[in-house]
């Protein structure tokens, strides 16, 4: 039992419903980093589809998570929201240290 | 946003394979109250086939989770060995306090 680790995740929900969390959060940087929807999609392999998909799914809630700007030529670039990034900047706050706290009362309870 | 949650989940890996989570836990505790795989399967409403072989996949690591008595009338009897016991209540220490402190760094980021 001595190569044992423990794993977490967290992730946010809105009236008990997934709301933003690894996949999405993905998502959202790599719209962030290539500026496009379908850039993103292929830098995470998944189909554009999907990712358009997901953005709705978390627009759904009300909160505006991307935009798309239209037209020109090679189509609209998409930009994340100012809400977006803070919500990103928000969840690395919370996620930053708890790894640890984790490990530690891991340690404590199974290292003992 | 007034009604935003985190939610959290932890498990163990052994040589970085899932070894007990969710799932596992719910079933090793239904096999300690029944007594018996069969009825845990139906309390968890999976069937006995993949209740079995989440057993075995745990197993698969070397450390034995439950012990099947054969025989008898009506078939044999199934109880958690003393790891699996230990493994169980180690986890709930772990668990035990961990969500509080993933509310309370939720909070003092997102409702400051």
């Amino acid at each position: 039992m001595t190569d044992i680790r423990i794993r977490s995740k967290i992730w946010l929900e809105i009236n008990d419903r997934p709301f933003l969390g690894g996949g999405r959060l993905r998502l959202l940087r790599a719209i962030a980093a290539t500026g496009s929807i379908n850039a993103a999609s292929q830098q995470l392999g998944i189909s554009y589809r999907k990712a358009w998909s997901q953005v709705q799914e978390m627009e759904k809630h009300g909160i505006p998570m991307v935009e798309r700007e239209k037209g020109g030529s090679g189509g609209g670039r998409s930009v994340i929201t100012p809400q977006a990034r803070e919500l990103l900047s928000k969840f690395d706050d919370v996620q930053e240290g708890l790894h640890q706290v984790i490990d530690e009362k891991f340690d404590q309870v199974f290292k003992a």
